[in-house]
């Protein structure tokens, strides 16, 4: 093999090893680790069953549509994820916004899981990750803890049985308030119940201390079942509340609303739907996509913001690094064909991330048990799912995303840094009307508190015969209307209308609304007969002004060039108007 | 009087005068301006009642809400506008924007028009005009070309006669194709002969030379004929057009599609409607603005948008000021009160205040006039209008919106700042998805583009026995995972580990996402037992980092007390471990 040939295999081997991360942990697989994945995948899957038929519900789609999102990922991230410890899947935020942009409708959701997956893989081929790096901590804590409120409020109703309550957020809180006297009492009784129960048992996880090897056997095998009991609370809960049910049921009254048939077996394998017919009209793929419409932004961007959040997060805690456009690239195919398998968009679950890591798995291969849980109950167990009554799953959901909701976050910005409220306030009200409006006005005012200086730059004027007007950091288009209304003030308005000299040096970089402005300030200039001249202008700079072609543009390489320069001006201006007035003497000038 | 208040009444009379330009120029007012202004407002008129017709049909509302929108911004901005030129009134583009955001239902576009009145209104008197500096020329470039495609596309559906034909761009564009060969013969034959006429005339108009007193009175009396005529071109060609129709209609048949009725009268006096029904369902007030949704944002801005860069224009050419707030209220107000005479939103037009400006308006006294001749028309002109043919107004607005269509733009900028092609393209193709996508998609990426160097900030790094990382201009949220990326590499990846300085006298002011950042950076050194300290720190940026009480926070004042104090906390954390590899040597820190 020649040497050329040699580096190019290696630096083959290389990209391989970094696009394919299994290839990195898979040869130093060992049975210890493998014991360690295996109770966290299945720990894993026992959570994430009872969380995906409630997710369903919160995306407002069929129940099923919630196991079939809740395998391809677990594979999928197994070959190709950074992380150990993220497990991919339905989550509430992303469930919330299905429900937006899919309008209950499996087929539009499947297609937007679909073309979430292609943005993307192009967004992580084109390197696209450093995105996030605008999305500032206090928009995605408003963000976040207003889809708390939200989707926690959404399943209150499902709690205390009420039916027909509008989905906008406002009228929701408000009819849920009006017909509160409509309560089912089976439906609260059980759910408030549930809700009792996983509260108690998330603060005994808490409280439990870390085991001794000086312990005596009982105390620690005590322990160790305290420990799995409010681990698998979740699937506990909604097994004995199902239990419950199916009591009742037997006896031939039912006091609780059910979930009801959840069609048996595995998703069929069948590409996306690129059309359907939806009240006798057929809707084509181009008005899918626009029915859909900012889904297509949103979708994808929130779904690698809460991957690579929560990944950095236990990335740090575990002392490992991630990639997020490695990120991009297994949420994306996740995405793509898990959309062959009727899956709705997926992302990283903060929840079972945390269990993942908390029973401590050692390898993405963790998830491989879980997506075989996830298959067994879609194959053997959905007819035993008819019987689990929907306010425990509302109670489920209300746990999981209670801690979402961070209120200290208002204090500590208060007592840190106020100005950072403002992104924060926006982001979290305006979430409550739609949260897209939210993320979007969240980014564009954190972004106008990043630019406040680029807007308005200290620009220093020195009044002299003429004025000699120098922006002091840079002038980009912000900042252009800015520098007119000094230059009007301080040159052109009355009584004493004077030329100016624009000293550039500070200025690195300038596009084309500086040049426009900068071209109209000129004009004007020479409608009152008076010069505005350059001075200081970098190369590249000068190169721009001079490919724009601006008429009466004339510039000098120092300060004292121009002043000079300007004198003639004036004098050949004052020579051939006949009027000495304007004429200003040029040792004055030069000094 | 006492000296305070009279100073007191002097501020009253400045602040009045401001918020009331009127006061400014009534007073001087003379016969010689009357005169100029009578012909001038009628010109006008004569231009804004074809246009307000064949807007209302881009609007996608009854005709008569054209001319119900034209004459309120004459009244108000004669009192309240800052430039003598600028008319409000229908615009293309702002009935673009009303077709998508009120779904051809007059009731929606009145209470847009009475909303975005309200939110102009507040954003003028907490002067947020500057909103507006955000918004640089390729994007708006990128927008009006868009739009200006967009609706002279969507009259060419009605120049040929085509019938059912979808509003969107795209299916538009290939429907339109399609269905070529349903032309009807009448409508394409009136509508392409109004269009050659109407560019001819324009060009004409163009070509007419400046009249010299010198010239014989029969030259310069047709040379005034023409002038007329090209001037009011928009209302001769569909006063002919119409002529031609009523022809046909005695002959008894009738080969154009015509206008219709148009209910005769003023519009009724009314408060703008907060709840409609619609087909037996009553939509209340939240449900209405809930289905105006980004209509609320976007009309508004892009009302502001187009009357402050129209009147802008004109302020250069004719040599005087305007204050973007006042045009604010100015606007707020005309839309606020326009919504009680059933208007929909009204922006400055380019197009009637050119005409404006080129027949010599003195002051917004003009505006009268031309308000007066649209209630005339209502009052007494509508049953004429009846036969007025479709085909006609479309190739009205054709010509309205053609110059609207900037090709060169691509070209200069390719030449002067190639990369302000990319907001302008992104801008212009999402423009034709939809409006709103469009001009945020191309302010967040111009925004992207301002802020490169604020996230990519250069960082200086010195290796020594620690590093000291030195950010050179600031640090902002943006940049931090740039920041710890860099640490990462530096410091804490394998072979060789070490402790930090990051030399921060650069930094002059800090958000939370940053102290978030270095927390967790700090908490990282702290589990790898290293040292990440703080040097440089300015006053208030020690200030904030002090508020968010950091575990393990240490800061020196200058970089060599840094390396000294590195030195000691090595050499005390070594002989607590009693680990002598990780004590460094003080002497060759502090060199």
């Amino acid at each position: 093999m020649s040497e050329g040939s040699r580096e190019c295999w290696k630096q083959c081997c290389r990209t391989t090893a970094k696009r394919l991360p299994v290839l990195g942990w898979l040869p130093k697989y060992s049975l210890r680790w493998l014991q360690l994945d295996l109770v966290a995948g299945l720990t894993v899957g026992l959570t994430v069953v009872p969380q995906a038929l409630a997710y369903a519900e919160v995306a407002g789609l069929p129940m099923q549509y919630g196991l079939y999102s809740s395998f391809m990922g677990c594979f999928i991230y197994c070959l190709l994820g950074t992380s150990k410890d993220v497990t991919l899947g339905p989550t509430a935020i992303m469930s919330l916004l299905v429900s937006s942009y899919a309008f209950h409708e499996p087929a539009l959701a499947v297609l937007l899981t679909f073309l979430s997956g292609c943005i993307q893989l192009v967004m992580g081929l084109l390197q696209l990750g450093f995105i996030l790096d605008f999305i500032s901590h206090p928009v995605i804590k408003g963000f976040t803890s207003a889809a708390a409120v939200t989707i926690g409020f959404n399943q209150v109703k499902t709690l205390l049985g009420l039916h027909n309550i509008p989905q906008q957020f406002v009228l929701q809180v408000y009819y849920t308030f009006c017909r509160i006297n409509e309560t089912r009492a089976g439906d609260a009784i059980l759910g408030v119940s549930c809700l009792t129960v996983l509260m108690v048992l998330q603060q005994m996880k808490k409280g439990i201390p870390r085991t001794h090897l000086l312990e005596v056997l009982p105390v620690r095998i005590s322990r160790h079942i305290i420990w799995i009991t409010a681990t698998a609370r979740n699937a506990l809960v909604v097994l004995f509340a199902g239990l419950v049910a199916y009591a009742f049921q037997m006896t031939g009254s039912q006091p609780f609303s059910l979930t009801g048939t959840i069609p048996q077996g595995l998703p069929p394998l069948q590409p996306p739907p690129f059309s359907i017919i939806v009240s006798n009209h057929t809707l084509y793929f181009g008005e899918m996509v626009q029915a859909i419409g900012p889904g297509l932004a949103v979708v994808p961007l929130m779904g690698l913001l809460e991957t690579v959040a929560i990944a950095k997060a236990f990335a740090s805690q575990n002392n490992y690094q991630i990639d997020p456009n490695q990120e991009l690239l297994a949420m994306g195919f996740t995405n793509l064909l898990g959309s062959f398998v009727s899956s709705y968009p997926v992302t990283g679950s903060f929840g079972r991330t945390a269990v993942n890591a908390q029973t401590g798995v050692c390898t993405p291969a963790g998830g491989l048990i879980t997506g075989a849980l996830v298959l067994l109950s879609l194959a053997y167990l959905t007819s035993l799912f008819y019987y689990i009554p929907k306010a425990a799953l509302a109670a489920v959901i209300i746990c999981a995303v209670a801690p979402m909701f961070d209120a200290r976050i208002f204090r500590t910005l208060w007592q840190v840094k106020r100005l950072d409220l403002v992104p924060l306030c926006v982001t979290f009200f305006l979430c409550f009307w739609e949260v897209q409006y939210g993320i979007i006005a969240g980014v564009m005012v954190s972004g106008i508190l990043l630019l406040y200086p680029v807007a308005r730059p200290r620009i220093k004027v020195v009044m002299d015969e003429a004025i000699v007007i120098k922006p002091e950091n840079g002038l980009q288009f912000p900042a252009i209307e800015f520098l007119r209304n000094i230059v009007h003030k301080q040159a052109l308005s009355e009584p004493q209308q004077r030329s100016v000299i624009l000293d550039c040096s500070h200025i690195s970089s300038i596009d084309y609304t500086v040049v426009l402005g900068l071209s109209e300030l000129l004009q004007e200039f020479q409608h009152q007969e008076l010069r505005f001249i350059f001075t200081g202008l970098q190369a590249h700079v000068l190169e721009v002004l001079l490919a724009a072609d601006l008429e009466g543009f004339r510039n000098f390489s120092t300060l004292n060039d121009a002043e000079k320069g300007l004198g003639e001006l004036h004098i050949a201006i004052g020579g051939m108007l006949g009027d000495n007035s304007s004429v200003l003497t040029t040792t004055g000038i030069i000094q």
